[in-house]
């Protein structure tokens, strides 16, 4: 397989950091230099390596609130 | 690596679907018997099988709802 090229164009927020550093984030991504889709995903301090994630559309995003925020009411 | 086993404890909601019937889902789903944690994922129809996914503490839950409500209002 050849290099995923990747831009974080925003960090939207930090969920949470680990002991060791690892940050679970909420970016938008630009992979391989098409337009940007938000991404959750774990980082090592800097960005140094990615860990496992994934990404969401702005439909995906927009359904995921109005889920958690109607768990939020039961 | 042994086999995982898993348990989808709660259906919590249904972010998307794509014409081959596979879903993005967020639920509850204890791993090898131990207590349950959410869970963002893609499924295929039925939970036949399971793609790529993330899973989340409850304080990473709360830290993502208040997330995607403070974009909502930028």
């Amino acid at each position: 397989m050849g290099k995923i090229e990747y831009e974080i164009m925003a960090e939207i927020g930090v969920l949470s950091e680990n002991p060791a550093g690892w940050r679970k984030e909420l970016n938008l991504i630009s992979w391989n230099q098409r337009a940007p889709k938000f991404d959750l995903r774990d980082w090592a301090p800097d960005h140094a390596k990615m860990g496992k994630g994934v990404t969401l559309s702005n439909d995906e995003i927009a359904s995921l609130r109005l889920i958690l925020n109607e768990m939020e009411t039961k």
